[in-house]
C-alpha cells in the first residue's frame, strides 16, 4: 500500500485547513505532520526545502512536494479525480472553469479583506489595533459579499448546483470571521449567502477539519 | 469559421495584459473589446452580467463567459491544449501542479507587495504617497525575490526548464515595476532573476503585447 500524503503545518492555520477539507472530500488517506510555528519550525532549514518562503502548508505526496494551499488542493482534485466527491473540481474543462473563477475570487477578492480582518481582530492586541483599517475592510468584504448574495440568489452554490472547490476554499476565512469575531453578521445578515454558509460550514468533512483542531 | 474569443478590458491593465499574453502564446485569434475604465464603462449593467465585481478583465467564448484573469489564462491552456505553446500549462498533472504552485505564489505572494508598489508609485498623487507603506512593501518584495533568486539559480524558469504560465503570470506587474519606477533595481541586482526577468520579458508574445498597448 502506498503511504498516506503528508500535509505540514497546525489545522489551525486556514491554508492547512483548505488542504485538509479538500483532502477528506476526496477521501485520500494522510497524515498529519506537525510544525509549530510558535517555536519557528517553519523556519527551519530541512522544512525551507520544500517551502521556500516558510509558510504553511506544504505537502508531500511520493517523491513531489508542493506548497501553496490552492495549488496543492487542483493537485489533489486532478490526482485522485476518482477518488471521493468527484465533482469537487468539476468533470469537464466548463465546469472546471466555472469553478475556477470563484476559486480565483476567493485568493484575489475575497481573501485579502476577510484576511485582513481576522488578523486585525484576532491577533493584534487591542490598545494597538487599526480601527481605521478594520472599518475599510469590512466595507471592502460587505460589497465583496453582496455580489455573492446576488449570485447565490441564482444557483445553490458559488459555481452552480454542486459544492466544489470554490466553496470549499471559502471556509477557512469565514469559520473564524462567523465564529470567533464580532463580523458574523456579514455573512448571516445576507439570506442567499447565510443559507450558502450555513449549508457549505455543515459537510461532515468541515466539521472533522474542527474536530482535528480542537484535538491539535 | 468559429468566432474568434472576446477579451474586455484595456491592454494597459496587469489583470487584461496576462489573458493577452497567454492568448498570443496559444496561438488563439481573439478580439478586444475596449472598456473605458475612465468613463465608469466597467461599471455599467450589461458588462457587470458577466463581471460581477466591475473588474476587468472578462472574458467570452461562444456561449461561456469568464471573469478572474488567472482562471481565464486556465481555461484558454486547457481547452486550447492542442494550440500554440503546448508547454504552457504542463502536459501532465505533474508537471500542471508545478506550474500551479507558481501561479499561486504570483497571485499570493508576489502580487500582493508588487501591486501595492505599482499603486502608491504610479497613481498616488506625490503629495499624499504613503511612504511608510511603499519602504514596507518594498522590503517584503525584496524578501520575496530573494526566494526567486535561489528557485531561479536552480532552473530557467520557475517551474523548470520550460517557459510557462507560472513565469507569463509575473510579467504584467514586473513590466510596470522595472521599466516605470525607481524599484526596477529589485529585480536587476539579483543575478538570476534579472536573467530570468530579460529572457521572460524579451518574449515575442510579451512584445506584442506591449505593442497593443501603444495603439491602445
Amino acid at each position: 500500500m502506498a503511504s498516506p500524503v503528508k500535509v505540514y503545518g497546525p489545522p489551525m492555520s486556514t491554508a492547512v485547513s483548505r488542504v485538509l477539507v479538500t483532502l477528506i472530500e476526496k477521501d485520500v488517506p494522510f497524515e498529519l505532520v506537525p510544525i509549530d510555528l510558535s517555536k519557528g519550525e517553519h523556519k527551519n532549514p530541512e522544512y525551507l526545502k520544500i517551502q521556500p518562503f516558510g509558510q504553511v502548508p506544504a505537502f508531500q505526496d511520493e517523491s513531489i512536494t508542493l506548497f501553496e494551499s490552492r495549488a496543492i488542493c487542483r493537485y489533489i482534485c486532478d490526482k485522485y479525480a476518482e477518488k471521493g466527491n468527484k465533482d469537487l473540481y468539476g468533470t469537464d474543462f466548463l465546469s472546471k472553469a466555472n469553478i475556477d473563477q470563484w476559486v480565483e475570487t476567493d485568493g484575489q477578492t475575497y481573501g485579502p479583506p476577510s484576511g485582513v480582518l481576522m488578523y486585525q481582530l484576532l491577533f493584534v492586541p487591542k490598545n494597538v489595533k487599526d480601527e481605521g483599517l478594520i472599518k475599510q475592510n469590512e466595507e471592502k468584504l460587505g460589497k465583496v459579499l453582496d455580489v455573492y448574495e446576488q449570485r447565490l440568489g441564482e444557483s445553490r452554490f458559488l459555481a452552480g448546483d454542486e459544492f466544489s472547490f470554490a466553496d470549499l476554499s471559502h471556509l477557512p476565512n469565514g469559520e473564524y470571521l462567523v465564529n470567533a469575531t464580532d463580523k458574523g453578521h456579514l455573512f448571516t445578515s445576507r439570506k442567499n449567502v447565510n443559507r450558502w454558509w450555513n449549508e457549505i460550514s455543515n459537510r461532515e468533512s468541515w466539521k472533522k477539519v474542527l474536530e482535528m483542531r480542537k484535538n491539535a
